[in-house]
């Protein structure tokens, strides 16, 4: 198994991230605007501020983050149906934009927001795997940028963040687990991983599908641990373009 | 942390699983009928054949299976809207139903299957918690006696069972690691593990969420071999019904 | 015509019910849940009482009663598309649930209801002919728990019921009117006729409908006979059901 | 009850129809094209020959008659929403136009259609009460219209009429039964019987729906007798109309 | 160029307009109720008055005027599909009832309208080109029945109506400008205008569309005049009708 | 009316253009892929290349070309709702979607396409007015990439263009016509006139619509200039574009 690494698609060793970028202010009228770069999968993610929250919220005092998902239509090789025109959003896209959702809310104290809903808009550009672990990573930065706005313009006295998230997906490539699957890997993968962790390692979510045969208990460890250096990496790179 | 196993709202010990039966040919129309019981949970569980595949399989040769999910408005404490009626499935639907598909057909040689379909329906009848769990559990027996069928009709020649999958919740309840829960259980819960393993106890898929605080690495090893030995103990009663 | 009644495909004499069962309690959380079987017609009628009325009664002082019908996909001998999935209810199902809730408003005197809406859901687990008679059969069962449940937990002083209401089919089959038709019965059939009488024998609902040649009065005559029976003997049933 | 008739708000006899027209080639593309009045009912019934079959028909050899229904928004005392815009039809709307294909399909012979179809459409122009009943009676003559299209066309050989059908709606009103109620008379009505007679009598539909209290079978008589006697003045006008 | 205007598939001279007739009180209940014919082409416009706005003007004091379009299935030499079946209003249908709504607003002073809404339904009975304008040329007269409604019954103390607006179309057909083109000729066209003018000749909307090669500007003022002209011919026919 | 111009908001002279910039290959996987600002508007126009055309066409020989449109939801200063989570394009986007269709096969031969689609997604990133326009422009840039794609590709052997296409629009502002409106001018101006027009000048398309007062012949002429020359300085910088 020695130095079949080569034979990574991309090119890069099991444990590399691919080139990663964070734009932020990429628009200029959402509250947060972060354009997130995972080579070639780019993802515009806006946060925007309301003074409203779901009806179950009405009158508790407490806050909501949600997020909302979509791929351009030409976003990926073949071009996709425009799902406004085919008249709904389809299961993945419901699925992952409720994992993004999931994700954030724990990235902040829904009390400390008082009454206002923070909705991040994921709008995959250019696809070329990971679109949800690249929306994650960048949404939290998003959100960040939209909480300090609300502390700016005094909607809140305090910082609700409690922690830094950040997502990436591993996965068991010709029996090696392989750190940031693109499009060419992850069509090949026996088994895709995806992790939300928070910036101290502890764990949001995690998702890991069989594509093919079970994976093992062994199998899932390798992963975790790529994963977790993987996210410790993208958390310094969020933390470098807040500090901008 | 001893004996706090007692104030478990269900009075059962964290590696317990609630009473599961499962009752074959519970209805007289489809191919494989089965009603699985996790405790209050009742799922009904209809194995369809269908003598064609999806677009995409035309002309390959092999087979697909996939599910539908649904809850009767009333399985739950207060009515929710019919889905039918609101004009589609929600979010969380959508979610489940993937997830059984996707589990099933990693149960199954597709290319053993011949060009035929097999859509597993997983209606809950009434609700207690771990209606996915046990839609999945309850869904692989339906789909083996579909098989069954299919071979009995010589549709099929060989059997392309692969192997029996099970699934069960786990969750992180007064800090402690508890097994198979029930609603009340689960709306108090920290985090929430839905394991879908294979009767040798390989993964097919594993999804974890923290509902509050992250959980850690240690946790989720506690929580992952509670539902290791609930899968084993599901995969029993699964062999045991079949072979009656 | 003497002794063709045995071409009866169903063996049974053409005034004789089918087996006729009414479970009560059937599922825990409604308020009215009962499971009735005519034969191998399996529907589960759960009732919800909510203290909201639609918009046209808010202020009136009157209460609603209104019903939704479902088959589950695989209850038929074919699997039929799931309407939730398919994002519309069908033509038939509209025209079925319109027809319970009418039928069941007759059953109650809507004033002494005050503002509350109870909901009867009539989802099909398994059909052989006569779900719609057979839903509303036990959707007044399903009603009468519901409102024992309101006086119980004194929403209501009074009892809203002003009577038991029943329902069965009858056809013309081979030249002979016959009572309670079964799936091959009423595929057969030259003529369908659904009757909803009240206890009383009051006609509430009377729905006909020649499948092929014009049918007579004199065979209406013998046919509306044949119900008015049944409809007693099912009410004798549903208070037999109730006493328990 | 003597000389309660002129109590009726239309000042009609109980026994009389309102003022029928029958306008044939009322527009000028479809193949059949009537306007029918019921007094301030004005219905527009439009058929159209088309050369396919629904799929489950085809390569049968026979044919099909189906019927849409729909009424402008403001053919009512108020502005109902728009059926096209709110983006579904309402319950009754699906009701009334199956009841309408339904009836059709009982005039003609569907072998000797070959494999075509013939759609009605049925759109209210201006309602006062007894839409459905004006439409089948209305419907009956477009569809002869479009069958000696398809005759003179030499796209059938002969003539598949096997009758004329007609219909009106009977009520008891303050006690008494009354025929062809308009809208004041409906609204005020206890009783609805909508009946689907063929030319010679012979019942092809019947709908009685109790509004308040429960009918008995004397009524129902009453009822009945009433309406046989204005579906035969209804058949005599239609003739009349085919006869220009 | 000279005598070729006998080739205008309807014989009329560029300069003509079709036979216009506009018949008010068509129907009995709306407000204002006129069925406009342009030669062949027949629209119904209803006008209903509603004592509310919609949400972004409640509070305001200003009223609103909008209007909704629809053909009938068959209103055209084919059978469409009826949209309230298909679902929803295809692009074509929302392109014209935007435009017709947006015209009429220029007609009225909606501050003097009080929160009031004017709805106008323009349903086409019969189509032969021109609906559009011929929709927009009707809507305004039973707009202004509508207003003196509302003065008579006192729900204003002023008249709203700022000016009277008609709409015609022009098209450039065998390289010569003809006015107000039907079905045939509209076909055949290469140029297409609309055009939507206020009695004194001031531009409301103008559309123009080239079906093939682009027009010139010298193209366009042919057209421009013609229109103009004809526009005159409308107004005084509107105001004829309103005369009556 | 002399130096008002600087009272323009944006500071530009009356016929002065926004920064325009026109960035090809703007994402990877389009056949054309444009990205086009007009100042801070930015619309992504992907042109994608299909070897089916819509069922009217097939077996014709020609092609088509369509285009969609879609608005991300924080595009604009406040949020709008996703159109693929409400499940349906709202009226705008479907008359905006059909003029830029319209309009860009007016710049190709549909013969010389042979039976291919090309479909362009403009989707506007950001908005400040001017987004139909900015599509058009940016579109037929992002179309003569697909059509050198396909000639590259040896999908066709000649090339279809028959001219470039652009569009700008103009507006009354201030009583003065300003060419190239922003959102504080779009929201100010009294009259919205939309050009596309062909390289030479032609006509494609012209909407002009009055959002208070009509405006005049003599306006109209004003406005149409100015576009003509802003357009003629857009079909420059296109293709400038094209010669990198």
């Amino acid at each position: 198994m020695d130095n079949r690494f080569m034979s990574r698609p991309s090119g890069r060793t099991p444990e590399q991230l691919r080139d990663i970028r964070i734009t932020r202010n990429f628009t200029r009228h959402a509250e947060g605007s972060v354009l997130v770069e995972f080579g070639h999968t780019k993802v515009l993610c806006n946060a925007s501020v309301a003074t409203d929250v779901p009806r179950f919220l009405r009158g508790s005092g407490k806050g909501w983050v949600t997020a909302e998902y979509g791929m351009l239509p030409r976003s990926t090789g073949s071009r996709m149906d425009r799902e406004a025109a085919r008249g709904k959003q389809g299961g993945r896209t419901v699925e992952i934009q409720r994992l993004i959702g999931r994700s954030l809310r724990a990235a902040v104290e829904l009390r400390a927001l008082g009454e206002h809903q923070i909705t991040i808009d994921c709008d995959v550009l250019q696809a070329d795997g990971g679109t949800r672990t690249a929306s994650i990573t960048g949404a939290c930065v998003a959100l960040v940028d939209a909480l300090r706005f609300m502390q700016r313009e005094k909607l809140i006295s305090t910082d609700p963040l409690l922690r830094m998230i950040a997502a990436v997906s591993v996965g068991m490539y010709r029996g090696k687990a392989v750190l940031d699957l693109d499009y060419p890997e992850d069509s090949a993968a026996d088994t895709d991983l995806n992790l939300v962790l928070a910036e101290d390692g502890g764990i949001i979510e995690l998702q890991g599908t069989a594509e093919g045969e079970p994976f093992s208990e062994a199998e899932f460890a390798q992963m975790f641990a790529l994963g977790k250096a993987g996210i410790a990496e993208l958390v310094a790179l969020q933390r470098s373009a807040l500090a901008e």
